[in-house]
């Protein structure tokens, strides 16, 4: 390929990736990138080489926090820190923050990534599960219209939208609490419009709909900042954090830069209103396709159903991997189903163009057909 | 510029980094992410989009490993492990994972890093300061020939190189105890060669000799790994991330990729052998300058100089401030000295070229003669 070929040019054949993250960038962000990496904003330095301390840099980061306020429209009531480690951190970073006094939290359990979250936070204190999806196997997100809090929690903790199982709690589904509700919205961040006040705290792992894996988005109401403990370590701290504007160390430069590129392309695209729509058109191409078909079959419950992560079975495991495998072959990546669950899934984050869920509809028919 | 142009072509104005990290990155680095970025190894995607759970990703961590166990010549007695959160998340996952029921370890205080790993360390144990430079203003590493392990203590804990205050243990400076050592080696790693076998545990933040911010190399003597608990959160457990082969979550797939280019360029170019021979030609032109020079002053111990970060005063702190003003005019980028200590600094890591060294030179000489 060449220096200066965009994706189609440089391709002898397309490629299709359908990974659940790292994932899909925009095309022109990849170009832009190219395109600057020698030379950042006249500063004779690439990107990856300027001082995190000088004015350059922190008018990047300042940049990417306003566009990420503009387009998720965050108040001034609400900080946005820019981490390290992953949504993985936050689940040890949210209770050891977040708890008071009382070391208890109400959890909506909805799979393997609230498991997790569920397990850091009873290392230090208590979870309580005040709803779960494990009886229907998580593919149903259970009825949160009823919640109760349980008393003396600190804050009531879920996940907007579960990769691996497939499901997503829907803006219109979300509960109402008089706890602070803290959400991990790695998968589903700027695909759908929430309302931020409806939240104490979100944080999502920027590799999905934001970027690239090396930085994490918090979003923090101020007055949750005073309950941070200084016995923590300083890089987990988020009141330190958003005093020293995510600068507390070496901030991951490069992935803040990415995260810009990709902000101001939803922004180009018609922000995240306009984000929604096509992720709804997207996800109900692939839907209504398996719905109708004989040979694939998604299982969970429609009003659970995730825009983002597309996640369909064959007849049997053996079916599912010949399946993915013949994908690969006709340059559809990473079909193969999380290991936990085994099946197949399609992510299909704000990036993947609808031309990415009707290549796969076409080999699905081909597929199913035997004509690939 | 042109997508495809090398630093040099596509500069109207020649620019010099002296940044303390991020730091320069060698230019033949950057060319190739130039031109991979589009397609790595002919997947049809970028690097930046690769699953991590993907044959290819992985390939790319085993061989990063492998190169860097190459380098350093590091053992199978050792783990290494590609952490996220900097050298400053390290300065708490050393004594959550390592202390023992002690909860005991003694320090070797150089400075503000020195500083900031013995208060994280006092949050959750004891850290005890054996030796210290403070009383030295930090312009001279203590004698470390006699010093005597605490009673109980779990390590010995040191920094191979003080960037804010311009100093370095060198390896034939190198302690000897009973206590496994644990090195902060952030700013000087890959710059000479220390014996790995001497240390308990090495950690290097990339952003000065090994690539960007974003990505933390771990090296730990495997016997050590017991040491850790499951209390902690799952992020900084060594342990675990040894089991996981750094894939516990989304690692920084891209810093990884730029530090594998990165120990490719250092292989290439003599390994670290030859790294050492070039950097002590470096500073010696730069130190050997200063002290002939009637204007610029380096106070620090000859023995105790670093050869990553040059560090000098011009008889005034305006006279400072001017002179990184005018350099910064004249494409000498980043030279003030950090805001703690003030003055100049030059950091001229492994990727720094002699002509970098020398165009600073012929600058201050200019400067002082008043005809630049």
């Amino acid at each position: 390929m060449v220096a200066d070929g965009s994706r189609q040019l440089s391709m002898q054949k397309k490629t299709y990736n359908y990974s659940a993250g790292p994932a899909v960038l925009p095309e022109e962000v990849l170009k832009e990138i190219q395109t600057e990496i020698f030379d950042y904003q006249n500063t004779g330095m690439s990107v990856m080489e300027i001082s995190h301390r000088g004015k350059v840099c922190i008018a990047l980061f300042d940049e990417t926090e306003a566009l990420l306020r503009k387009l998720m429209d965050v108040s001034e009531h609400y900080s946005v820190l820019f981490m390290q480690g992953g949504a993985r951190l936050q689940f040890a970073a949210v209770p050891l923050n977040l708890f008071t006094k009382n070391k208890k939290a109400d959890y909506i359990h909805t799979g393997s990534w609230t498991k997790y979250a569920i397990a850091e936070a009873d290392k230090i204190g208590e979870a309580v599960v005040v709803a779960s999806g494990e009886n229907d196997h998580f593919r149903k997100i259970p009825d949160l219209s009823k919640l109760k809090a349980s008393a003396d929690a600190d804050y009531l903790y879920l996940c907007t939208n579960n990769t691996i199982e497939g499901t997503t709690i829907r803006p219109e589904a979300m509960p109402v609490s008089v706890l602070p509700i803290v959400a991990d919205m790695s998968s589903n961040i700027l695909s759908e419009e929430y309302d931020i006040e409806q939240f104490g705290l979100i944080f999502a792992g920027a590799q999905k709909n934001m970027g690239i894996a090396g930085v994490t988005i918090v979003i923090v109401r101020n007055d949750l900042l005073e309950r941070s403990s200084k016995n923590n370590a300083d890089m987990i701290n988020y009141q330190l954090m958003q005093s020293k504007q995510s600068m507390l160390n070496t901030p991951p430069v490069f992935a803040v830069y990415v995260l810009n590129k990709v902000l101001k392309w939803v922004e180009k695209k018609g922000g995240v209103r306009q984000m929604a729509v096509q992720n709804k058109e997207k996800a109900s191409m692939l839907y209504d396709f398996i719905d109708n078909s004989n040979l694939y079959k998604n299982s969970i419950d429609v009003d659970s159903r995730s825009l983002m992560n597309v996640i369909f079975n064959l007849p049997t495991a053996e079916e599912d991997a010949q399946f993915a495998k013949e994908a690969e072959k006709n340059g559809l990546m990473f079909l193969k189903g999380h290991r936990d669950v085994g099946g197949i899934r399609a992510s299909i984050y704000n990036a993947a163009p609808p031309e990415q869920v009707q290549a796969l509809i076409e080999f699905m028919k081909k597929y199913e057909t035997g004509r690939y």
